[in-house]
């Protein structure tokens, strides 16, 4: 299959892309850098994985390319609700856990598919799961994602915050997993300015997160916020594993095993019916854990 | 719905079941006991939830009992491949997780499923998850389940046991969660040799894992065998979310989220790309993450 020069600057982009935000993000580091693994997928293509852990800052990071293509499975092709054939797929995908309870964990996603049939769709986005109540860092976030979106498709940002709301949603438990942000999928590939919007989100993440990081990171944290932040993040192993289709598209589409379960917080703890004490800065965080305009609120 | 006879008895059973299991688990702790929650379905039916945590020997314990009964959604009968209408569904199920690496996880579930259409079923099967290669206790663990089943269908184990190892399966890293067991579903409920069947894998819990529990309590062990014991974990909660039965039927049927997930282990660990050392104990522990005839090999 030929891939389409589309695919060939998407492809462009995320490389350029990845470079900057492991730059951005080894910035917050004196020491650790990321450690690239190259992988080859059997059926077409590969990855570029590269791995961040044990850092002063954060304790797990990945920020991940993968560009894939071959025959789709019939188990994908049924997901996608494509008929069967060749496919092409790229992306980049990050997800990082800092150590600090009071820095939030952050995922980012851009990806562009096309088929030997001349489809294609571009999708993405981003979301902030925080494990301290922060209002100020979590209204900043949707403004830098606002500004991103609204500057090429006007009123986009509402339009994505929405389906974000519902896709990040814990629905056994109905809670989000985190405070939001923005999620699309299905943007037909043929029209440039979902290459446009694709390309402004990608470049947010630094904007909208190197911030918080930077006011956070050295803040003082007790016992409890960290045991919040393990709890939390026993749910972000929840969605993550259940729901997301990022995930599922992974195990599915023959990804490497430890490049998709990157996503997965370095320290997770399940209790029994574990309630935060009344009047709690953690009870007060699980009441964010719901849909909210953070910009007009 | 009339709830059927075999539904009462196996209720009865599950009941005394439950008791003794737990007073048999409590024998190994000095102070902690099972504290009891009992939850209703708003639909119809509840359970008895019963959780030990922070034990000297016992991290995280739960044995519970659920017996729920009602209408069922459309997406339980599509599983079940079944007519929509009335269902009862009774059970118990267990997980155990030790705090020394030393000590294997154990798992064990007995349950019975009837609609109002007179089809019926028993299910149920353990397996164990043992974080330190000690191929003495995987055979004596496998010897106690073949005579239990064998003593009332003979080769049921044979057949039985696998079923386990296609079962307990994380496919997507192509291991098993652990030294395996026997598993088995739908054995049609009128055959009273299946609920006498189930009822002998009920009581052989403690038969098969005290022993093991007794021999290794004490033992010392050192930071890569707890480092070892909580990736593992991560894999247990890898099966869990993606495949196990158990626990997305507890999911569809409106079971109580907290209950589900007691499974779930205390304290988790995802590594990237994590390897044991050349030689090293993990190394040989995990080379028995694979089909074997612990009986006879």
């Amino acid at each position: 299959m030929e891939l389409s020069p589309t695919f060939r600057e998407m492809e462009a982009f995320i490389r350029r892309l990845q470079d900057q935000i492991c730059n951005g993000l080894e910035a917050f580091e004196p020491i650790q850098r990321f450690q690239q693994d190259i992988w080859e997928r059997e059926q077409g293509g590969g990855g570029w994985t590269r791995i961040l852990t044990g850092g002063k800052t954060f304790g797990k990071a990945g920020v991940n390319i993968s560009s894939i293509h071959g025959e789709m499975t019939k188990e994908l092709a049924s997901q996608l609700e494509v008929e069967e054939g060749l496919f092409g797929a790229c992306g980049l995908s990050l997800v990082i856990h800092p150590n600090s309870p009071k820095v939030p964990t952050i995922h980012m996603n851009v990806r562009y598919f096309e088929t030997n049939e001349g489809r294609s769709w571009f999708g993405g986005g981003t979301d902030l799961t925080p494990y301290y109540p922060y209002p100020k860092d979590f209204k900043e976030f949707h403004q830098t994602l606002q500004r991103a979106c609204n500057s090429v498709i006007p009123s986009s940002y509402e339009q994505y915050k929405e389906t974000c709301d519902q896709y990040f949603t814990i629905r056994h438990r109905a809670e989000m997993r985190g405070v939001g942000g923005i999620f699309f999928d299905y943007l037909t590939g043929t029209e440039p300015k979902h290459a446009d919007l694709v390309r402004a989100v990608g470049e947010s993440f630094l904007p909208a997160y190197a911030p918080i990081v930077e006011r956070r990171k050295d803040e003082s944290f007790d016992a409890v916020d960290t045991i919040f932040q393990k709890i939390r993040r026993g749910r972000y192993v929840e969605f993550n594993l259940i729901y997301d289709r990022g995930t599922l598209f992974g195990l599915r589409s023959g990804g490497r095993i430890e490049s998709i379960f990157m996503s997965l917080p370095p320290e997770v703890e399940f209790h029994y019916n574990w309630q935060p004490e009344s009047g709690s800065a953690q009870e007060k965080m699980l009441s964010y854990y719901q849909p909210y305009d953070w910009i007009n609120g």
